[in-house]
């Protein structure tokens, strides 16, 4: 089958990102879509830099209207962000019968309620897992995987630049000039951090969270915006003391004041308690705590921005809008996720060929040479130390315990060298294995 | 539209959270979904408890044939467990052409392949996202979040069981079996606690997950299970020291073994870097962490048992089945997650009208009255306070810091109160405010 056409308007971060994962995952993604999904156009400023990225794989032009109005492309993927020309863009493409994908939250977020309009009249697809959260596939969580659900509240860390100053600030106890600085030195805030510091990027994709949740069109106009260019390094101290942790939350809830229901819509420095999954949600990391009255609290968390996180909400769009377009409607999503006849028979490893590291615990004599033994054995299989644990023999006993902590090997070295272990006269009983991993 | 007609197999504790859910949320659900969804018909074992919780809402029937059977029935929701009962009325219920949901893991580990074939054969759904996780929408995640990703690795805990026992262990100090008690006597753990204490259970789900990761058939077979029974508290406190907790994981990955590809499928005691968030997944609470080379790892979390969480995920998969069977293709989900027609005009509210708790600092003169000064002013607006934080005076100052939490109020009381103590003679400048969520 012919492979889906798609014209990308713009190739900076997430549209190279874009075009590089499509590239590498080609076969991945085209056993899942069914067909292929080929990048034909890009649309870009500098038309020399991006022939140099796309080194002849696709054309190259300089006016993105031709991607718009050209026939041979099926979706358009805005990337170039603002509301003027991109809004113009998208309408066209629209306007011209091509499905759009989107990450631009300030677009959707002023002027979404027309584009959408725009998209159902014409029985396109306007699709925008990127402009929420990067990564996280949180717009099809609660468009498709809540749907059972009254949703009470969304409360979501959704901005990478202020989360990352926050904990910055927390950790090292600096204030908010110094660590906005050190994060514009280290790509984390732009030259101009206004949209993300002062809470503008959050309430974009709050907006859009909102409306999905509660069946509202996007208001943006009518959020609440407070950024964190005010907060005091003090306070962060204090909210310590009390147990609580300071960060930018968006923050979207159903309320009822004076008997009449309502919604909150607000973006504002938040304490909350430092025992929640969420507050321990670090760094660059985004994450969205959503709750609904069946399901109760759900979180989802993971890269909010970055080229390869975002590209792969945007890819995520593409072969939703490809699987349509190529798909029985029954099988639309195939039960296990690739297409039947694209399944492979990579085999099940047998347990003795893993690999992972290993938490060792052994009862042994207190006595000299006991250590030497064991780590004999373990360096005569490959098998280096990470870390080690010996205590002190209670009072009055003979033995005591060692703990060694393994980095990685096959399982099969380290039954082996358990066998060996339990031979030994020192070593009391068996010796205790349970698996480590760094989950990194 | 006329509704989509359901026939649920069970209704027990999930059975019965999806017959409420749908009732309690219909106006919610249809406005998402595009028409109505309604159990026309349960089949039990026991009718006359089954007719008393239903209230003639459905037909109760004795035999399951007979909803499987049934021509008016769009979708069989199977709820009973188990591999033979099921298998059969599963196997059946595709065979007349109606689409099957499930939560029912063991029947699809162990039989998903043939089930699956004669879904795709006769043009049926066969949906699962109740089966692995409860509430999270992590099968969605997998099949149409992550697609762009070559995924690398999942490491789930995905039973809640065992999470629960551990962390009661790590928490209290307590052996196995006194925690495995308290869990049935709580109702966390089954009278026959085998499928959940040894690790089948968690097996099951991690099997789904691994196909629908790698495109590879479901190969319970294959899987390497080890419980936590034979865990020894001792182990968790040496974990304890050293950095780790001890978590059930259900992990499946890709490795290279002798420069043949092949998959890990494995569920055991894990030792994981206590800093991770997923070590922080407490209780009952289920979590998929997913590696993908794109998006690196995401996070999912929430309630991985219970009647309507489960029921969550179980009538997501109607909707998603009612929407391709209502909608144009373009138009499966709604751009805003509910049908252009079905919006609301819920209003956004002003600041002044939000309810939250907040944190105030206010620099203060160290002197008599201040305190009494300040509650009286909170006290007059009906703010209780929940938390105070007073500093001494700093050597050679006259000045110092107060920090109160306050319970929840609306925002104006606090704008009024502020004001009131901006004009005290005893507070210096402005009062610091800081807004304050539990998430709870």
């Amino acid at each position: 089958m012919k492979s889906i056409k798609i014209g990308l308007l713009g190739l900076g971060n997430v549209g190279y990102g874009t075009f590089s994962v499509l590239k590498r995952n080609q076969e991945e993604i085209k056993r899942r879509a069914g067909r292929g999904i080929e990048v034909v156009a890009v649309a870009v400023r500098d038309v020399a830099r991006a022939e140099a990225l796309v080194a002849g794989a696709c054309k190259v032009v300089n006016d993105p209207h031709l991607i718009v109005n050209d026939p041979e492309i099926d979706i358009v993927v805005e990337l170039i962000g603002g509301y003027d020309l991109s809004k113009t863009l998208v309408m066209q493409a629209i306007a011209n019968g091509k499905h759009v994908v989107t990450a631009n939250k300030a677009l959707l977020a002023v002027h979404g309620n027309e584009i959408f309009a725009a998209a159902q009249d014409k029985g396109v697809m306007v699709a925008f897992e990127a402009a929420v959260a990067g990564g996280i596939p949180i717009i099809k969580a609660l468009r498709e995987g809540l749907t059972a659900n009254r949703i009470e509240w969304i409360a979501g860390i959704i901005n990478g630049t202020t989360n990352f100053i926050l904990s910055e600030m927390r950790d090292k106890g600096l204030d908010f000039a110094t660590v906005l600085k050190q994060a514009q030195e280290l790509g984390y805030a732009e030259a101009d951090p206004t949209f993300d510091i002062e809470g503008v990027d959050a309430a974009h994709k709050a907006t859009i969270m909102s409306a999905i949740a509660f069946g509202i069109p996007v208001q943006f106009d009518k959020a609440y915006v407070e950024g964190i260019s005010n907060l005091n390094a003090v306070d962060i101290r204090y909210a310590e003391q009390l147990g609580y942790r300071i960060k930018l939350l968006g923050i979207t809830k159903r309320a009822t004041v004076n008997g009449v229901e309502g919604i909150e819509l607000r973006v504002h420095p938040t304490l909350i308690p430092a025992k929640r999954l969420i507050a321990n949600v670090e760094g660059a990391m985004n994450a969205v705590l959503v709750h609904g009255d069946a399901v109760g609290a759900s979180l989802y968390s993971g890269r909010g921005a970055g080229a390869e996180p975002t590209a792969s909400s945007v890819i995520a769009d593409l072969v939703d809008i490809t699987r349509l377009a190529t798909a029985d409607p029954e099988h639309r999503v195939p039960h296990l996720a690739f297409q039947p006849n694209a399944m492979t028979d990579i085999a099940i490893l047998p347990m003795s060929e893993i690999t992972t590291s290993y938490y060792l615990r052994m009862h042994v004599a207190d006595q000299p040479g006991v250590l030497a033994d064991l780590t004999r054995i373990l360096a005569e299989r490959s098998i280096s130390i990470d870390a080690m644990l010996q205590k002190e023999p209670a009072e009055g006993e003979t033995h005591t315990d060692i703990i060694m902590l393994t980095h990685q090997t096959q399982e099969k070295n380290v039954t082996a060298a358990i066998e060996k272990m339990e031979a030994l006269n020192s070593v009391v009983g068996t010796v205790t294995k349970i698996r480590l991993e760094n989950l990194s």
